[in-house]
């Protein structure tokens, strides 16, 4: 695949490092006392820089499309949905809507490549905005050949690149919708991942076990069907999802960026462990937000070496996870930012 | 122990829980998947007796006493800490003022029974608040005796009650401040709930083996030196906590007037579990904010039956866990409020 990612240098810096936990451990609190919300800290510190992070103008990414293994029944919902939430999204009515709107996220929706084309519309500042990067009315059936030709792949890859570049801030939330995309995640899992289809393979928007039996069945052929497609770019391809691919590209360019990444459930995490295994130190600026409840997260995570911040039994994407964890990465900052020292607040240290 | 307890209705309403639960799956989203959030949206429906439940001027109450206890070296901080801390909640550099400010939440630091007393000031709109209900200089050493009077904890009862009942907003957030406290938190513990002392004894503020050994075989004298309070209060008076009974008022004046009341970790839960036991229904009212990384706080929340929203390792107190969960219940609110229906949405339901 022909196709220029950027550079994501590694971020190791020893002297921020132990500036920040020097920082953090003379904060007015006994020694580690904010738990998991320190090492949060000490990785925003990282990501930025600086000792004093600070988060800005975050934006919600949700990546849609639609895709081909649909017509073989692995979800429980028809694809209609897709084209239908992508609406839902822009009138505000959705999780992610509303959770953006509680949390100052601006949200962006991208048809990446909906069987139905959503229709252009005004922007509202403020307002959830589109933006159209289709590559084609939703990939091919995966079961029977390539999801998507590698052409399309890496303009879906540029189009993530793309939209990130443009944006402003220095924090990226990342959300998806597309019905059927949890297959492709299970199938990106076990191929990368090599873990065995069965554990990857969940009840996605509410299969029971038949379905589940179903589904397994159907994603055991796409493995079958690309067995050749084992490097990260050519599984993508293969594997498909073209809201995966976009994704995909717009971690590896936050990363680039330096931007905070907050990764949602199973499917944003598969478009992550893409680029991590393209560019190892995108992991450096990512924050896992959830541990979901589809199976394969578990092991997702696990691929990912990641420790999620919420274990909430969420299981709806959309970038729901991300943003419900968001008002935590603000509480890391500002534990850094404006808590009193001991020495500070006049406050008596631990006597032994 | 003589003292006019507010009556705790019971709220079971099966229609307006049949009515939440409709509400629900009737989102825009898979059956249950916002997981625990919808949980908790069906809790603060119920509390507040709607289906379109709406969190008004939320209230941070930390409330602060010492302990006669320290004496024999039961923390890792010297008592001072405790007069500090206060000045540090009032001037902005605690880690809950800085929580309270960026959630919007009053704080109002209540001083129940501090050793050195707190200068009074002038309240500044929107800042800390302090709230002067002394009962005495620090109860007295539990490990030769009762800690409090049961006059002295009426008082403290009576505190709470009275701070709460001047409260505007309809939720209440838990914290608590006091050097020596977790001793009060196991003692309640291991006399209302049955548990080993080994099991509630924990680090604190930061012991190691040795001092934990220490801190426990002062407990084991205290709950000798008390064994005849084996009932709620008289239990309280004997084991004591200024704070502790003040923050029971208020959670059982906040229960009986429907507020939402946030429990934050091993302190304010040992409260809840003295209100609970005089008043089962204030369970109703509670949503506990996190799994605390103190020794004794999973037996504390079996003992109450509660599943906490959070698990970040948090061991500080203060109220910070149940400011970190906050949003959680915004978010809970706003999914009933403001997230369309399918019908509404004109999106399709599952196939199957």
């Amino acid at each position: 695949m022909i196709i220029d990612l950027p550079f994501v240098a590694d971020l190791t810096d020893l002297p921020l490092t132990q500036a920040l936990q020097h920082k953090l451990d003379n904060k007015t609190k006994p020694l580690g006392a904010l738990g998991r919300l320190e090492q949060l800290a000490l990785r925003l510190g990282q990501i930025q820089g600086t000792e004093s992070p600070m988060l800005q103008a975050p934006q919600m990414l949700v990546c849609v499309g639609d895709h081909g293994l649909t017509a073989k029944g692995v979800s429980a919902y028809p694809s209609d949905v897709t084209w239908q939430m992508v609406e839902n999204f822009l009138a505000g009515g959705a999780a992610v809507s509303v959770l953006a709107r509680q949390h100052g996220l601006q949200l962006t929706v991208a048809d990446c490549g909906v069987a139905r084309e959503v229709p252009a519309r005004d922007a509202v500042p403020g307002a959830p905005r589109l933006v159209h990067c289709r590559v084609a009315a939703g990939t091919q059936d995966a079961s029977v050949g390539p999801a998507m030709t590698e052409a399309q792949c890496a303009q879906a890859l540029r189009n993530g690149m793309d939209i990130v570049r443009a944006m402003p801030g220095n924090a990226l939330l990342l959300g998806e919708m597309g019905i059927g995309n949890t297959s492709v995640a299970s199938l990106l899992l076990a191929r990368l991942a090599g873990v065995p289809l069965a554990e990857c393979t969940g009840a996605g928007t509410g299969l029971d076990a038949a379905g589940i039996a179903r589904k397994q069945a159907v994603l055991e052929q796409a493995l079958a069907a690309n067995a050749g497609a084992t490097q990260p770019l050519e599984a993508l391809a293969a594997l498909g999802g073209f809201e995966v691919a976009t994704l995909t590209g717009a971690a590896l360019q936050a990363a680039a960026e330096r931007r905070v990444i907050v990764v949602d459930g199973f499917i944003t995490c598969a478009a992550v462990l893409v680029a991590v295994r393209l560019a190892p130190a995108v992991l450096q600026r990512c924050v896992f937000a959830h541990r979901s409840g589809e199976r394969g997260h578990g092991h997702m995570l696990q691929a990912l070496q990641a420790q999620p911040l919420l274990d909430l039994g969420l299981r709806l994407g959309e970038g729901s996870g991300a943003a419900l964890a968001w008002p935590l990465l603000e509480s890391a900052c500002r534990v850094l930012r404006e808590m009193a020292s001991f020495q500070a607040a006049g406050v008596d240290g631990a006597m032994r």
